[in-house]
């Protein structure tokens, strides 16, 4: 079979590494012929490559394939330059991270022309060339299938983990690594609550870390402890320097929080136990703020995923002027003063 | 009546002034014999004063009535030694902010020795010269009732707000400003709780304006934007320069959230309207997180008041090592790179 | 001068009342004749009434003052039939409950037509024929400027708070109870975040009483005691009955939290202290909502503000989902069978 | 080497079978002499049993070795009990859920009769006789080597999950599933993190499933909507019915919400696809409460597992009061009536 693959960063370019490497064609579309030379030099005959559209489309067989991955804020523009040069019959995937709305209002503009349109939520980050990527697919059941040999190859397959008791026969393509979630949208739309439950769940692990972080807080004498709070009343109960890199190795086996989370927070501690080379300042996308507002949308209680991205606001200081405004009430009700610089 | 005041700072030295304005009789200890000085020197005859202990006891006629109002690390010592000179008969009353589990010990403590103990709550501020205090109490009602002429001078009395429709006839205590919350630590507790519901509704107030002085966030051009965030969707809808000072002072009338809270902010915003007086580092007391405490201890869920309490944790950066974990895990499974200094 | 307003619901017709209180006229708008009926006959020459648009605007003095007061959803529907009766010059309100997006909409709609768009967010409940209401407005600065007249009538005025200390002379509009906030939409932005925050505060009040409820848990027996908790570690700190109704009466004077919401709250429980009129199921309306998203669009934490909103989607049952897969999780790796009816 | 363990119940003799199927011998204390009999016809020779101490303690070859595995409540009393007959260099293990405080209180009266102490968190629920439990420990460093063999035979080992990328040489106890993390208090510590973790993951995944499970709410006509919420803006997208089973088993495979538990959930999910055996009130034990209590001590902001925590209590109406406080303040300013039985 064979894919056109717009984009050829590291998550675009891994996917068509791993249909070449399956036996399938792939076809490159990058403004920069270097990137093309590259990848052909690597792929051989797998791979061919353009850096305008006609010619790209040119090199596609009927029905043409277009996966178009780079990033949200482009993809409509691209998807209406090359849906252009497209026929009835051909199939555009955004297999990046645009909003599941925009794959709704595009599948019905596409309709008319008689293009396809799926979104395929792609998880796997900079691991998934070896481990595979976990695909969520939205759009129609028909084209689903007949991209069947494709997300074979992209996706990990059975294999990358034990199958559930009880699963037995020929393994569902969920078992396989990829899922149509329903009609367009559906799967940007699942893929973004996977996005949210992954906030979630790193900052369950990041506060249980810091607890262990501080559990030695006893020792400090009454003179370190600051006047911004009232004293520690059983510093006896916090007096333990926990090595949380062992900490999260020995919670990688038998325990109830193993996770492949907690497997990477593992290497990145045990390279850099003191977290040297962070900031603190911790980035958002989209997909984190589309999560809660849909659970909003639906009237859902999100307590746990919504305190995890407002921890990455306030990681970059975006809840200073509330605090102002508490110093503010402070000092008007109790005399207190909690100066710049302090 | 007479009143002996252990601890002369701000709170005690109000309370003393309250009630001797009203013509009772004040004793007061301090260890500094100049504080003594100028409130003899303020109040004439209705104020006497002592820097030890015994010489304090002494000028006091019996039954006793002993109120200690100093910083809560200190209580429990001087009522000890205080509690040595005391008879059967005489009161002791923690004004101050002790956790009520103590006042539950030290009753327990003093009983055998025929002294009684109770705890007030006493919430005010800087203001509660003005305006009275409101009076949280714990212990044996018997003695509460004892101790009504003082407690009617302290407190605001019924004017101090519009009487509740309904309620007729003469003025309960709770109206007046004062209330018997129950036996030995209720009065701590209901304060406690007083300060838990404080910092929610400060959270409140302070979220609310932080989304006010956001407002025209779509002004910033796509330039100054952060790379740590997705671009925003509808700069359209963020073009406002909300006049927050301004918007306080309209809420304090006839709006829902209307409140003395709301008037001091108005206060300081007025006075300082761009909060350049602060840094942004809020301060936590004993009673804001003995309330979480309580909470769940008793099962009862209070995500909003922990949630006001945890922001201010991180206000002082207690969130940084947590923070830094995230950007661990991010690296480890998306390559992002989140360095110091950024 | 003269206002004309199309619904005489609660606060249409008490808005209606305030203005001809003060000898201004008014034009009322409503399907029901009998509406029109009631209002003639209680406020006499000051009002007239149609109900038909029609009707209605001929009986407006140009330029034409139309303010809408009806339910947010209808709201977009009826502006549109009445604008296409007006002239340019004309002034329309929207003193609903509409997003603040539509009113930018909205104004560009009208624009082209000469006509003026203002939205007013308008506070004050069941209260505001009393003490008035609360006025935040949008739109042009001097159509604003030429409703003064009518503003000063709904709004509270200057005597219903203190003034601010340090404010002098003559009251500024927000000190009268009105503020021009911004261009199209302000009005209902400032609206919007005030009722977020009112969200955010009721529910630290909430929460902080039912922890006052539960503080005597510790005198349930063990077997009384649920099997799905740990046993009370320190029953003795759980002995107190709290009477309610006097604690939220004490807090009123003096108390940092005294505020109207307080007050509110005194009347409900004086009149039913067992709160046995209610159920437990609260609702939520769109502001609060949209505070959230509008704190999530410009990246601003609001964890109380947004806790606040999911306690009311949980007390509807909405968590159920969430809950049953906890429960399944638990059985999946403990083995706890946590089963319906339970 | 030699174990005596007091409690035979499913963690128990799980450990008893782990450690007898790798060679060592076991000791079992039950007071049910049926329990020691079926123990004793399944492991053979290698397994002696009492169901009184004095008997249990015989058995024992010194330094004797006595894990104690029971329910938290009961933990105290029988190491007194048995502590009373044991001799100077013994080793009294805690295997269960106590709260560290008590580790340290009980290592601190056990020292002067020379009798050691340690307490090992111990993680692995029902699955822990095939995959090994998870150690955290914490107690004197000797003894912890002393006890390896032992821990060896109870811990997953490092097969149990592909060794972290750096990590060469012989494992370290942590990755083979073992972990010395400190003095008295330092495992049952660890473990209590551990499983405030646990929570904030699980409830992680159970809200985002809550938004996948309601993503089909913008099917619902008008009139089935709720009186208690404004309508839905954009019910066409809200229109996919996903299918959650599917879904948490594709996340098994590629993505970065891989875990255990999530493996869990979907053999749970893959029974049971529509939950019907759960009832929605999820139990809290210890663990999860002090893990928040610890957070507060040590000023550390937590409110992604504290709104794990509170969605539990929630779960049990918990939040009731503090609902019906909400609909009496509601219909206090606004005149709504959230009536019983809605």
């Amino acid at each position: 079979m064979q894919l056109g693959m717009i984009g050829l960063g590291r998550m675009g370019a891994n996917i068509v590494r791993r249909i070449v490497r399956d036996g399938h064609d792939a076809v490159g579309f990058s403004r920069h012929p270097e990137e093309i030379a590259k990848m052909s030099e690597e792929l051989g005959d797998g791979f061919s490559g353009a850096t305008d559209f006609p010619h790209f489309v040119a090199l596609l067989e009927k029905p043409r394939i277009v996966w178009v991955m780079i990033p949200a804020g482009s993809t409509g523009a691209v998807i209406d330059q090359v849906a252009a040069l497209l026929e009835p019959g051909d199939i555009i995937i955004d297999g990046g991270n645009s909003r599941y709305h925009e794959d709704i209002e595009r599948a019905k503009a596409l309709a008319p022309k008689g293009i396809h349109y799926l979104d395929i939520g792609t998880s796997g980050g900079v691991w998934g060339l070896d481990r595979g990527y976990c695909l969520m697919i939205g759009g129609e059941k028909e084209q689903v299938g007949y991209l069947e040999p494709l997300l074979k190859s992209i996706a990990p397959g059975v294999d990358a983990a034990p199958r559930t008791p009880g699963r037995t026969g020929a393994p569902s393509p969920a078992e396989q690594g990829w899922l149509h979630c329903g009609p367009a949208g559906a799967g940007h739309f699942v893929k973004m609550v996977h996005n949210g439950i992954e906030y979630g769940a790193m900052a369950a692990y990041a506060e249980g870390m810091n607890i262990l972080h501080k559990a030695n807080i006893g020792k400090a004498s009454d003179d370190e402890h600051s006047a911004e709070v009232a004293p520690l009343e059983n510093p006896e109960y916090y007096q333990y320097d926990i090595d949380i890199p062992e900490v999260t190795e020995v919670w990688r086996r038998g325990s109830v929080v193993a996770s492949w989370l907690l497997d990477l927070t593992a290497q990145q501690l045990f390279a850099d136990p003191d977290l040297k080379d962070f900031g603190g300042r911790v980035s958002d996308s989209g997909e984190g703020r589309w999560t809660i507002q849909a659970a909003i949308d639906e009237g859902v209680p999100v307590p746990v995923l919504a305190s995890a991205l407002f921890e990455r606001f306030a990681s970059r200081d975006e809840d200073l002027y509330a605090n102002k405004v508490l110093s503010a009430m402070r000092k008007g009700f109790g005399g207190h003063n909690e100066l710049p610089g302090q």
